[in-house]
């Protein structure tokens, strides 16, 4: 197995996908919701880049009878006329049970349109970075695109990351092969613990404590709450297909 | 003190390095190379993105009566019809002192033009990465620029910005705030040491393992050799001029 990791989406090129299993992080907080929705029983994310692209999206699945949630923020807040913000605890079982969501957040959803060319995507966040791992151990090339933060790179996405990767090593049938920054999340990993004060350094996570949401760290930070893998196919994730 | 570390050039927006100092690293080879050459005598350094660019420098400092060298790499090896390739111990007193270089190289020159809105643009390999830190150890913003590889995150420049991280933490007059980037290179440097086993283990360093100049990994190693800060004046890199 080889693993790659990109840390931001631009620094995935064309082709650099293909035949691989394309992991996408965005810890703070685009996965963290997505996992959190589909395990409470959302039938479907539907990722948009832009408002404009949400908004169409709603109507057309309006049209189609499936009365969706519009979700998503800006700045870090919930974007106005939208049904839910981007905190993990809007997307309990009573909010989204049963429902589609249209969701759209500044870094995350850009990670999954940069990861579209993968064979398989998949959606891991801290809460199901274990089972991620499991899924994906038999793979020949794991490729982990971390959503960043505004195109730099964010630490908590590498962290999560990391923890991946060592969970691979841990688990992989054949000998794992790690590029350089895979290589370099392994190690930030084992010194950086996954925890609400880790997140608060980042600065993912001090622009969430600045607009008044760091509460959501503590969820956020909460390692396997969940077994569930997200899966995308043809730009709409839902739980995995059996 | 506030400390940034872009991984790749293209990760630096239009705006980022105002009023910051930067550090540009692309320690396997373009600014070990820089340093060495600087170090031995060389007059200047005019980095060229392209070849085309490289060979009509070229030119205009021939007609200037200045009778430059041409050199870089594609691939890794020495460009045909140039003078020298990218290796350090090509650039010895013998071969460029008093000399012009005109310098072409995959990824260290795109770096330098990324670094060029910053306040000053140094240059910075394991060679010099003590007497750099000490040359910005006052100075409010450093924006320490990675070549890459490629537009991909590299391990070699990572762990060279995080001895110079950690040379800052270390002389910093006054507090030392860590951007992501600068965090996670900071924790790199405490694991990798400097050697030429660790830079065979990246990704530069095993292509240039592949192309037979494996034993240039060894020089590039050696921490701490020069003094020298080599410095881009209007994309011109010289001594620092008193």
């Amino acid at each position: 197995m080889r693993v790659e990791v990109y840390f931001t989406p631009e620094e995935v090129r064309a082709g650099d996908l293909a035949g691989a299993t394309a992991v996408v992080i965005d810890v703070v907080r685009a996965t963290s919701c997505i996992v959190e929705a589909i395990a409470n029983g959302a039938r479907a994310v539907h990722p948009a880049v832009s408002v404009e692209e949400a908004t169409a999206l709603r109507a057309t699945l309006n049209g189609q009878g499936h009365r969706p949630l519009l979700c998503g923020e800006r700045g870090g807040l919930r974007i106005e006329g939208f049904d839910l913000g981007n905190s993990p605890a809007e997307f309990t079982a009573a909010a989204v049970g049963g429902r589609r969501l249209v969701m759209t957040t500044t870094n995350g959803t850009r990670a999954f349109a940069a990861a579209r060319p993968a064979d398989r995507v998949l959606a891991a966040s801290f809460f199901n970075q274990t089972a991620v791992a499991d899924a994906v151990r038999e793979d020949a090339a794991v490729a982990i695109v971390c959503a960043g933060k505004e195109g730099r790179f964010s630490l908590d996405d590498a962290v999560c990351a990391g923890h991946i990767v060592r969970a691979l090593q841990d688990r992989s049938a054949t000998p794992v092969t790690l590029a350089d920054g895979a290589a370099a999340v392994r190690d930030l990993a084992a010194v950086h613990d996954v925890s609400a004060g880790m997140l608060a350094g980042t600065a993912a996570g001090q622009a969430l404590v600045e607009v008044g949401l760091g509460g959501d760290l503590a969820l956020c930070a909460r390692a396997d709450r969940h077994q569930i893998i997200p899966m995308m196919y043809d730009r709409v994730i839902t739980a995995p297909r059996r």
